[in-house]
């Protein structure tokens, strides 16, 4: 069907150097206050092209982003916040709005420019709509990382109105809003102390 | 609500090593071929150890990971596959299949152990898998670093009959399994071109 290429290197891959992972997962905290040190066009730029990497079914790449940088645009978002949210917002140098499309079908020839023709597989809204939002959360997890490759932190929010939001941000579009990502250095007291993560036994098993 | 602690020294991060990014984003694929190496407990044991640290709603951590690795429940798996994915599973050396746990609010006196009582906000089962869903997608994103930040590929799949993997393998749980993704060392052939990602103008925007 496709052409397959060689690879003669990648079985030569070691771990990756334990200072990224400990950036990336082990040290790297969800931020609730930011400092005021704003982040350039480029490293939002930056944090896309690495989100965008990540594999997602048949490459759909369902998943969207609005940067909401504005003053007058931030304060329409955050009406939209819920509970602690609004102040996180307003203090974070960068706010990311994620969204899924739910016509990411209309990029088939772009992704999958080999068999365009698979569209007519997803002309049903419903079950489109499924594999956008499943694809777009599990590339949320891409643009997790994303930001903290860019040696910023993450505070990523569910606690908002997505109507609203939809309402004042997507309203001219077929994207859905599912998450608030708040964006930037970390500020005084960003983090309460981590919480616990799960042991293996309960989240993990062999068969 | 909770103790706050200070970050004196995380305004310094700087963007992780490019090699690191090159291996967990750029040059990172989707293998269809394995080599026969065999992956150790102790790295399949350090991928949950990474997965588990990536940020989800409340801590709650919905994502379940089975390792398929005798033979006999490699055969079993196999049978629910869709499409190529059979000779996938049949070459990789480790098999995960990915699952939400509907019951995800059973942990929360451990992963929320400062107001368990909220426990009570989900006692609706459909809201619960909702949440369950979205997060364990959302964590399926972090597995997939995990797996490449070991130096190993992974291949995701979504093409099975998961009806059918739920009765072999999680018919005594409350899992609920979403992906198979391949692990392991790429073999020969290992991917096709990689597909193009989608320009910034068609998945950004800046308000």
């Amino acid at each position: 069907m496709t052409e397959t290429i060689q690879n003669t290197e990648a079985t030569a891959l070691e771990p990756v150097d334990p200072k990224a992972l400990d950036q990336l997962f082990h040290d790297a905290r969800t931020a609730n206050t930011f400092s005021d040190e704003p982040i350039s066009a480029e490293t939002l730029q930056a944090i896309y092209e690495l989100t965008k990497m990540g594999p997602t079914m048949m490459n759909l790449q369902s998943l969207r982003i609005t940067w909401v940088q504005s003053e007058a645009q931030r304060s329409r978002l955050i009406a939209h916040a819920g509970g602690n949210n609004a102040s996180k917002a307003e203090s974070a140098p960068a706010v990311a709005v994620l969204s899924w499309d739910a016509d990411w079908h209309e990029n088939f020839p772009v992704f999958f420019p080999h068999a365009p023709e698979r569209k007519e597989m997803f002309s049903d809204a419903d079950s489109r709509a499924l594999i956008a939002r499943q694809n777009a959360w599990l590339a949320a997890g891409y643009f997790m990382m994303a930001v903290r490759a860019q040696g910023l932190a993450a505070g990523p929010m569910t606690g908002w109105d997505f109507a609203g939001v939809d309402a004042d941000f997507n309203a001219d579009s077929t994207w859905n809003a599912f998450m608030v990502v708040n964006v930037g250095k970390p500020g005084p007291d960003a983090w309460f102390p981590r919480l616990p993560r799960l042991d293996e036994e309960l989240a993990v098993t062999t068969v």
